[in-house]
């Protein structure tokens, strides 16, 4: 049994959702998800801060009491721990370097340019050099976009070709943070089909309406 | 046999000294190391860009002509595919959680923040905000390594506690990024003797040597 801290939209979504899916492999339910109300706050709590010493989701606790952080390292653990919901290549597939590819690049270039645009505060003193960033950010991402729409244009429907694994939601998640930019990551078209895809899957769609997000894209 | 693209210095680091580990473990040359020279601008070559459309380095040619990057992924490929040179817990493995843990904080969050200090132009425009961007940048740095100084300082030597593994190579490898910057990694008391341990480590003295690095911190 695992317990997954998250706030909603956050970058719990895509472990959130893998939970689901390898619970519905399994038959069991799988995890308890905790709410860390981020409009209180509550990531920056002493409490939190113990589990996590960044305040950010999400947090999982395993084995007892274990504890972990960091969003792409729990996709990754996951994977790992639930072979038989083939949420990644196994390791000597033909996908595996590539796998492992996206979900670094992922996590350090698109999730780190939409912290830029959400948190800009963290990385530049003042309120014009936060805007100058931001917008920065935003085409810095549409680069990303349009590189990763012909990734997929290329060798899709998926991030690693014909097989859906854990980076396709990493992706999926990442493109809503972009929902409120001049150009979301949805309105490229193969970002586009990648994103109706994922929303049908029962995991993804049962991680939105738990974490209550009526926006999905 | 592995082709591997570096640039003295770079994200190849890590990957490099760890192909020299498991070929010394082999007993065997592992990979042809191929120098992509940054001084000529060679890693934006249209020939390189084929490869890496990023344009960074490294980049890991395996399995005859199969293409990856990212710094990250390339180590936790390496692990997998050498099991045998112990470089990462194997799965199951009561530091596995933590150990991809680090991996991803060290390349979305101290390789990013370095990123920042080196390449500033990329993420904002204008001289002065770029410096006040690079302030920023060695302010988080400074906070970063405080904090792992702390994770040593409780559960070392090493980032996982007693076992050596490839993220103590990746973080050895970014501490010596921050080398210019008013309080670099190595003056922090635990890294500083982590960075002595690793550099005293044949593969990679060798690394530094092959690559040409006289200031090896």
């Amino acid at each position: 049994m695992y317990k997954l801290y998250y706030s909603p939209g956050s970058a719990a979504m895509a472990a959130q959702a893998m939970i689901n899916e390898i619970g519905a492999h399994l038959g069991s339910t799988l995890a308890e998800f905790i709410l860390v109300d981020d409009e209180k706050n509550e990531q920056k709590s002493p409490e939190y801060m113990k589990l996590n010493p960044h305040g950010r989701v999400p947090t999982l606790i395993y084995d007892d009491g274990k504890v972990m952080y960091e969003s792409a390292a729990i996709c990754q653990f996951l994977t790992e721990r639930h072979p038989e919901a083939r949420l990644a290549p196994a390791v000597g597939h033909a996908d595996r370097g590539l796998y492992l590819q996206w979900m670094a690049y992922l996590t350090n270039t698109p999730q780190e340019a939409s912290m830029h645009w959400w948190h800009a505060e963290n990385y530049i003193d003042g309120k014009a050099e936060q805007a100058k960033m931001k917008a920065k950010a935003e085409e810095r991402l549409a680069k990303m976009w349009t590189f990763l729409d012909g990734v997929i244009a290329t060798k899709g429907p998926y991030l690693c070709g014909a097989n859906f694994y854990a980076c396709d939601y990493f992706l999926v998640m990442l493109i809503r943070w972009t929902r409120s930019m001049p150009r979301p990551g949805h309105t490229y078209p193969r970002l586009n089909g990648l994103v109706k895809t994922v929303m049908a899957r029962p995991a993804y769609a049962k991680m939105l309406k738990d974490q209550g997000i009526i926006q999905p894209v």
